[in-house]
């Protein structure tokens, strides 16, 4: 019979992240984790016997589990506490776990701008149609409050429930149409891209679709050029991770964030 | 005030596997959902008042109770039920709904290899070491029975529970190193390859690790060349979507594929 | 002063495909190379001497000429001529070459599908709006022979050459609009997928535009439910590579596929 | 015989970067470009007839060659250029051009750090081996000068010329090892990838290894507690575009830059 050699199993891009609540200031942490374990578990693979096959479901609740309680700035502290809770286990030899944590910049006392893809864009066409565009693109945002939804209608198939506060982050793709082409074009950008930060930090709202029309009415009354604006904000979701099934006082801290399913919103607004 | 022009809202991305069960041959369908509408929610936008803003949780909700009943290899009937389902709420104008399959090849009867990313590869290695390797990567396979979880260590994270038959997915990617170099290699990648998709699909498991190994086993088997295999062989998770908060019995047949966090097991075998 | 631990250089993600010419029919490689080196480089790390540094961009202009002689069907055998080639150098020790070649089916003498992200895809737009497509995304085709583009309009910034023959590779999207939905709308699917195929490698054509007109008018032929469709196909461009300045005779088989700039061509065609 | 409908063709993902050299301050551009055109070009879809169809690949060479001229920071005066350029030919009836800058901060006056995927990263491990490290991945960097590469060994495959000074950007991955764990993780990262930036700006270079063996070099200076570090940096190059063959006196400001192939080096550094 073959013989099995080095192996480790484990959980990989475990996507977490938590807000540090403070009094009016909240700070802010984005991470990934992988954990990987090595063991006795010959008996698994040349066998079928699972009785030392820690799963990796238990692994990835472990994370959430810890986090709220341990997860600081500090990466290299949290990377510890997990590390010597898996290897508590009798049967695990080595833990090796790497934390990698996305940078936000804060922009406000409870507001964050992802570092990223932002592009700054423009649209020329001539002929047959006439326009001058200018656009952003890939324009991260994330609060830790000021923004609701609830009083929406109900189903059967209705989960969500009302909020009156919520983590809301999107990804910002702006369109605007220049009625006339303003003299310094980078000028106004800046304008526009700065009226758009402040006040999805700043206005409080409803839903994305509130947030962005205030965005949309400030945008047009600072920048008399732009005739028109469309928004695409894709609802990022930070979906809260539920840490009652393991006897702990969920303080509503700690987020699963996930790339895909996404709230897709789209509109233009016209003076 | 500025005024509302065209807008929609919905969910994107929607991912959804789906086995069709048979007696004995199971299909397969693995899809991603748009759902868009349209409606007269010029107040939640302007206001802030969501009595018309249908969530997109829901939407979300509903794609998939609706799929068990009704997503059957006829995308545009599954498409028309669901633009059905939401043109019935008085409040909606215009419901797009958008479907892509990701095309599965059948292997086996209940046993699909995904279209993608596969290669084949080699590694030359001269000078201070010397060594031949050949292998695959992003050989996507899946089968819809024959693989079993339990029996495992449980602790006070552990929400899992034991299975005897679950869905299983993976990439497998796979190196071998060759001890002496085959005369064809093609021909010799070939039979390799073929007997980890065989393997895969034909031998009863108790986890990818258990899985992994017998594939391993038989490629030593079948090859004199090889000296040792190594595979990396990710869980790609098709989680059961709970359909019981529906009212719906759960029939236990549509699951929502997730990228990540995914279960990452490596392991080597030699003679 | 630091010391200098372990190292190496090289160049990675160098694209290459090669036409294997028969008298027919033609075969096709597509492969990924990377060679990475070691040596007595400490000077270059410390002291910026770059006598023994083999410039990386010099790598990748031998990996394409030493293909044209050496590229077949055995990765294995081109990565050891590679390996031994740079081994050759008094001033490196080790060389690790690796290959990835990407898997083409061949559909014809000279036509490949290749693997990949092809979906099956459906629009079923309901309310204001009311129409059921089809279609079909990331279908990819490549024929080494059967297409030209000559007698286009020159200007000062031309340096295209006419071309009599020319390998054609395009990612096909395609959306059909039915006016009467088929009994088995995946029967149907299947078939306009097969004429879209069998269109582009049978039919010669004049450009990418001639191609896709000939696919469009087969297929509205074989389909009376379709009313419309659409294609849009980007030419991924598989640049021939000069040998000429390594003082070989160019044969022209030798490609530098590149997924950046594309062809983006669009059309639609109706009855 | 089918009708032609709403059709366009053009070039996409174009990729130009753009040194605006000042005495001693560098301005720096970085724009992908889309051109589109729709015209009179029935002829070409039915018959094969190109003698309307303007290639795309002079498209391309088109948006380079203008860019020397025009391309300033005023994207929108550059799309204009560029749309009327076009639109000059009879047969053409419309232009669009679709501009996207990605955003670069300048840190000195010829350096600059790229938005993105920027990630701090800590591993920590646990048992049979005991070590923490962290490090920084995706800090994207690039400077206009004060980086050479020359007197390197020449053979008959190389065609790379002896270069004084040149354009260098690269993906900073580093990691380190920590001998004793600082007491704030978080401002010691700060000062490493400080020292990292400041570095590879100031510090002129004759190649990517000895650019980064100084920033190693300077790193193990400045914190006391690291024993080693490793750089992962791959070069990604912005090729000259050469404009000679459009009569264009050659100024050595406009790029293209590549994705692929790429420089791959990595080292260690230790005490």
């Amino acid at each position: 019979m073959p013989e099995l050699g080095a192996n480790r199993w484990g959980k990989s891009e475990v996507r977490l992240s938590k807000v540090h609540r403070g009094d009016r200031i909240d700070d802010f942490s984005d991470i990934t984790v992988q954990v990987l374990l090595e063991g006795d578990v010959e008996a698994a693979h040349m066998e079928g016997d699972n009785s030392s096959v820690l799963p990796t479901d238990t692994m990835r609740n472990t994370i959430y589990a810890l986090a709220q309680e341990s997860l600081t700035r500090d990466l290299e502290s949290f990377g510890a506490v997990l590390a010597s809770h898996f290897l508590e286990r009798s049967d695990i030899d080595k833990v090796s776990v790497e934390i990698a944590e996305r940078i936000w910049r804060r922009q406000s006392e409870t507001g964050f701008v992802g570092g990223g893809s932002e592009r700054r864009t423009a649209t020329v066409i001539r002929g047959a149609d006439n326009s001058t565009s200018a656009g952003v693109d890939g324009l991260v945002v994330l609060k830790t409050r000021g923004s609701a939804f609830s009083g929406f209608p109900k189903d059967r198939y209705t989960t969500l429930p009302d909020k009156d506060d919520r983590l809301l982050a999107t990804s910002v793709t702006a369109r605007w149409i220049y009625e006339g082409i303003p003299t310094d074009t980078s000028a106004t950008w800046n304008r526009v891209r700065e009226t758009i930060v402040s006040h999805f930090f700043g206005d409080w709202s409803a839903s994305i679709q509130h947030q962005g029309y205030q965005m949309a009415e400030a945008v047009l009354d600072a920048v008399p050029e732009i005739s028109e604006i469309s928004f695409h904000l894709p609802n990022q979701h930070h979906l809260p991770f539920d840490l009652t099934p393991f006897d702990i006082p969920d303080r509503g801290v700690v987020f699963h964030p996930v790339s895909e399913p996404y709230g897709d919103i789209a509109f233009t607004v016209h003076r």
